[in-house]
């Protein structure tokens, strides 16, 4: 593990009381699609054990949206990303303070001074539609790691982030036939057979192969475009793009 | 105009700044169909020159789902209401405190001691669907008058409460073909007529006759009853019902 700058953290809690609207944070649920892999972005706060979703406050002159924004493009190096809003966690019980306090205090940083932490936070949880190949990642300095997990792999988090990653999927489910969801995660050209890729490991279960090409192309949505040369000897498949506009 | 309990509101005002969870609000857009209208549940707060939509803050102690339950149910009586958030309204220049202010002004009330309400609040939008019939409305004791407001006529509102109805309608168009719009809105039992003007009121425009019949009967979810005996010489209509489960 990498050495702690506790200043650094210090100055973050010192200044948050004043800086961000209390009580409440965003969190993000950053898909990215790789080798027929759904994949989710988390990070590793230094001296933390657990891994979380990339998170943050909201500063009082920002709206709450830019706070998202600027947690992915710290995160991405990506500014122009797809992202919605799916739901407010907001439970009273909810309870971010408990590993926030072990955690600080596992670092050697006394909390009584920073009782803004020390609260049940309401956090908007976000998702966000992220180009796999276009993404450069880049840890803050307030963390030792980033990386993608697989959906299938991803491990006990911190907070309930488990639990937003679940409802994030169930949002992406809701939204699938509504075709910003696969022009955003593939490739600008891809096949059918990655299409249903994508569409298999969002839903979590195998496809017909024909059933899925038949509905697909009666959504309209589809542009067929050459073939893929393959050089070898079997039938090269073809290649589609999302059609623009709607 | 009715007396202003200034005192009451004073009370409000005083211990919201403990009680509350800070610049965090709900708000409800509360639809209902009656008479082939789809209306939306208004009041008036004492002293208040607009209509707004119904409204509170989170205690410290609650959940935010709970909080707009409760606003549902201090208006309309019901407490088993589908309810669903829909968006959050969380814009630096969100500005619901210049007409706080000017409102608190206007009915004598110094508003120097009350800065918890001075700031950007963000606002979680819900929307409701009730059953028209079986709502009882009533006032809350700041309240002037509550009412049932078609669509098509709803006055200019306090805040920005003409978007989030905006909004809401958007998602609601968003959820329509999941039965549970049709069901919650409807009675028991209805005519095809009438959920075609369910349809056509939520969307805003007409609908032609033979599809939509066709594309409802498709989706499987209605069952057809008994014929509706109307004791004149035209034929009478079928009854449907919406299957339950699902």
């Amino acid at each position: 593990m990498e050495t702690i700058n506790i200043e650094l953290i210090r100055d973050f809690l010192r200044e948050g009381g004043d800086k961000y609207v209390p009580q409440l944070s965003v969190d993000c649920v950053i898909f990215g699609f790789h080798e027929q892999q759904l994949k989710v972005l988390l990070l590793k706060p230094r001296g933390m054990e657990s891994w979380a979703l990339p998170g943050g406050f909201v500063e009082q002159g920002q709206d709450v949206d830019a706070a998202a924004i600027q947690t992915l493009k710290d995160r991405t190096g990506l500014s122009d990303i797809f992202l919605d809003q799916f739901h407010v966690f907001g439970r009273a019980d909810r309870n971010t303070h408990d590993s926030m306090r072990l955690y600080l205090e596992s670092i050697g940083i006394e909390v009584a001074a920073f009782r803004w932490l020390m609260q049940r936070f309401v956090t908007v949880g976000y998702y966000a539609l992220v180009n796999f190949e276009k993404v450069r990642l880049q840890a803050s300095v307030m963390e030792e790691k980033i990386e993608w997990f697989d959906l299938a792999q991803i491990p006990q988090l911190a907070f309930d982030h488990n639990e937003i990653i679940l409802k994030a999927l169930n949002a992406l489910r809701d939204h699938l036939d509504s075709k910003v969801i696969g022009a955003r995660l593939l490739p600008e050209l891809f096949t059918m057979n990655e299409l249903q890729g994508l569409y298999e490991t969002i839903l979590g279960s195998p496809l017909r192969r024909n059933n899925f090409q038949r509905k697909m192309l009666s959504l309209g949505m589809l542009e067929r475009t050459e073939k893929l040369y393959t050089g070898g000897a079997h039938k090269a498949p073809y290649l589609y793009r999302f059609l623009e506009g709607e």
